[in-house]
């Protein structure tokens, strides 16, 4: 019992320190490891393996949705970077710079991607002739390369992994369509595969992406109060078209430039998996993306007939499709209870000697503890259920702490008194648009403007800042 | 028909220019693009999936063996990359070097990964304690630079995408089972799904990977004669252990430095299958890499009833999981038969209206050209039949493509002869095991050392270029 004791201690607890928390999860659930390279980790076998899921899944829904799997090159010369404006005046100040190939000094240095908005240009610039040739929905999975100064492990790193979708579209309707349909597929997927329960918003001018005409996102909860932008979704006008000299002839036979969109979810959102279902025993895993989604722990296992029993459970699950452990290493039960739990897999099932005479074995779902005792007859159903039990269980759970972390204010002493009282979390609260208001709000209360829902309601007819006439529904919030 | 004359025409023959072949296929098949970064591509949908579809088998292959996936940094320190000396006099001279991070200058430069050991080791450092830390069994799937002087699509490029395997062991012999272990995976791969034949041999000390204590590697033969090295796996040791001070305490409570493997194949396989089954009207792919396995064309699409039925057999084959595509576009059928022969698609399907009537429909196989009327009934268990043949059909063409010009030699006068009537191809000579000759029989022929076959015959007893007393087979030829 010394052994599991002491696992569970080694956490900080997340009312004590949150940011502790945070890291003893991620390097004692073995997910990543510090390296030499500062900013940069290595996403070990457990971690690795949610990102696998959570790409599998993604990549289909990308299929599905009719997009291609590409491939672009990680460097962009410096002529190319810069050829949007606002683009390289938002990515140029945190790229990492290659000047050197050998001993040899290149003749003009090349970044590594921080994104890939100008290869995609170049590109579609070779490629792309007639209204035939239109639209190219490509994505691709990538890491890219933003030299942070502080960084955190999934949530802000050097290098991160990710996918970035770049569509081109003939008009700017279907381009519009496009950036507002993968925002969806983005929140459908965050809400129904990983249980967190997102905002989908538009930014405001201030916060869009570098080049975009609009930038949209999903924004997460996290248990803290802090608000996690999880995914966005950029629509470009024809502004990058325009800047890299991509025309098409159109049915008309006229030279049009065409619309272009991009969208990227990332690494992040394993650090919103942890911070939104994890707890004081470590992580609290989705069943659709836990790379063991049930391990089984036999209980007295020297006992005959224990370990063939458990063996046999096993192959049946596996033969449903579940992604299923048997741990009979000969560390104690109470060590696997704690280990299993720390690693966040979200069905634990005991089977000793009494539980197969009783043709029956006991349940423990991760995020509540609950005990069941359950028939070994059609187990594996059993278990199906019950993971789809634990999906539901933990969206109702994350969806209620952002409710009771989310206050509607009228003005900014409101704000301030709500985050005091209530701790940190989502302030629903109106803007009358000046961007000299929204630095106002989040100078006298620290938290920014996240988005401006796309379910709109109207709180009051004034801005929470200057009084004037108000134009939007933001969600405000201090963002990780 | 103008259109579809044009499309073959516009192909180099091999006869003609090979190497001209090879580009053009590589770009009218829309394999890649290229981009203003020298020796880096684009890869396109139709190359990405062929590369999905190895991925994706090889990584079932690996998992199987008991091998997780991982994620290194893509940079290494120079001080890390210095840690081993072989493996950084290899390296150094071929890599590209980051030197600013934003717009500051970095302390110390950081390389783009060229491939990942000395990055596995600081990990293994950190992570290996004890003997029950092993073995570890690791591969990740990413791209990695090398700052080639010349550089062709696939074969030798700047950037490109591979898999590396980094597994540690607690002996020697379990390091060695490993790395034939894994040269006997990527034999089967090539074989069994390439359809390429490949020879199993140990490269010479001159020709080993930076750092190995032997390095082993599969040997293909494409078409024009040349030898292409498809896979590599290595045996390192203790050398990279003891370099970067990874010990592990022994059951014997002693402490150990553990024993390591890498191995690898690259996108360089799309060159193999290219050069290896391609002919004069484009790509030929093996059934089970092709992203399209059976095309249908309707014939006389416009007639009633015709579409319909594509669609229904269509729907039936995709069922079966078949990757089929119909396509009803209003190119001609002609023009469509010759651009599904360019994309290499194993069979074509065409079905016009009397087709229909009779209950039938022709199949046409993309690399002999047969054509057979077959029933419509049971489709899918016909065209499944047909995908194993083809596979078959290419395999023992490129097998006896390669026994047709692997010539066996017994003096250097004789290897002159061989490649000056037969044209290129592999030598089988035997060898003394003196650098000095390796080096001359290169001089004088042209013909390197390729690998020591681990079937070795005994040609002759005396060493091809000294006389001495022979001490191994080589396969010598030139190579991409």
């Amino acid at each position: 019992m010394a052994n599991d004791k002491k696992m569970v201690e080694d956490i900080t607890s997340m009312e004590e320190d949150f940011a502790k928390w945070y890291t003893d999860i991620v390097k004692k659930a073995e997910l990543i490891e510090y390296t030499s390279v500062k900013g940069c980790m290595v996403i070990r076998p457990y971690g690795y393996a949610i990102w696998e899921n959570i790409q599998r899944i993604l990549d289909g829904m990308f299929k599905e949705t009719g997009h291609e799997n590409v491939c672009m090159p990680m460097f962009i010369p410096e002529s190319l970077l810069q050829k949007e404006k606002d683009h390289v005046e938002g990515f140029a100040p945190e790229v990492a710079w290659v000047t050197h190939g050998g001993s040899e000094k290149l003749e003009e240095k090349l970044c590594v991607r921080p994104t890939s908005e100008t290869l995609f240009c170049e590109h579609y610039a070779n490629i792309i002739h007639s209204h035939r040739d239109l639209p190219k929905l490509y994505n691709q999975w990538v890491s890219v390369v933003r030299w942070e100064k502080t960084t955190r492990p999934f949530l802000r790193s050097r290098e991160f992994l990710w996918q970035e979708g770049h569509t081109i579209h003939a008009t700017a309707e279907e381009a519009i369509a496009e950036t507002e349909k993968m925002l969806n597929v983005y929140a459908d997927f965050c809400e129904k595969y990983l249980a967190i329960p997102v905002v989908k918003g538009k930014k405001t001018e201030s916060d869009k992406f570098a080049g975009a005409v609009s930038t949209y996102a999903i924004e997460a909860l996290m248990h803290d109060g802090k608000a996690l932008q999880a995914g966005t979704s950029h629509y470009f006008g024809d502004g990058f078209a325009k800047a890299f000299g991509i025309q098409y002839q159109s049915k008309e036979n006229k030279l049009e430039y065409p619309h272009q969109t991009s969208w990227g979810m990332t690494t992040r959102l394993i650090g919103a998996i942890i911070m939104t279902h994890g707890d004081n025993n470590g992580l609290v895993l989705p069943p659709a993306v836990a790379p063991i989604q049930a391990v089984i722990i036999p209980v007295a296992q020297h006992k005959p007939g224990v370990l063939e029993k458990a063996e046999e459970v096993m192959a049946q699950l596996k033969a449903a499709g579940i992604r299923v452990k048997l741990d009979d290493s000969n560390n104690s039960a109470g060590w696997k209870y704690a280990e299993y739990e720390m690693k966040g897999v979200p069905v634990r099932i005991e089977l000793g000697p009494r539980d197969i005479e009783n043709n029956q074995c006991v349940i423990v779902t991760r995020h509540n503890r609950e005990k069941t005792f359950v028939s070994l007859d059609n187990l594996a159903e059993t278990i199906n259920a019950k993971l789809t039990e634990v999906n539901e269980g933990i969206y109702q759970k994350a969806l209620e702490n952002r409710e009771n972390k989310t206050y509607s204010c009228k003005t900014i002493d409101e704000i301030n008194a709500a985050l005091a009282e209530k701790g940190d979390g989502f302030i629903k609260a109106m803007w009358c648009g000046d961007e000299n208001c929204e630095d106002k709000v989040k100078e006298l209360t620290g938290a920014g403007s996240r988005c401006m829902p796309l379910e709109q309601e109207e709180i009051s007819d004034t801005c929470v800042c200057c009084g004037k006439k108000a134009q939007h529904l933001v969600y405000w919030g201090k963002a990780y």
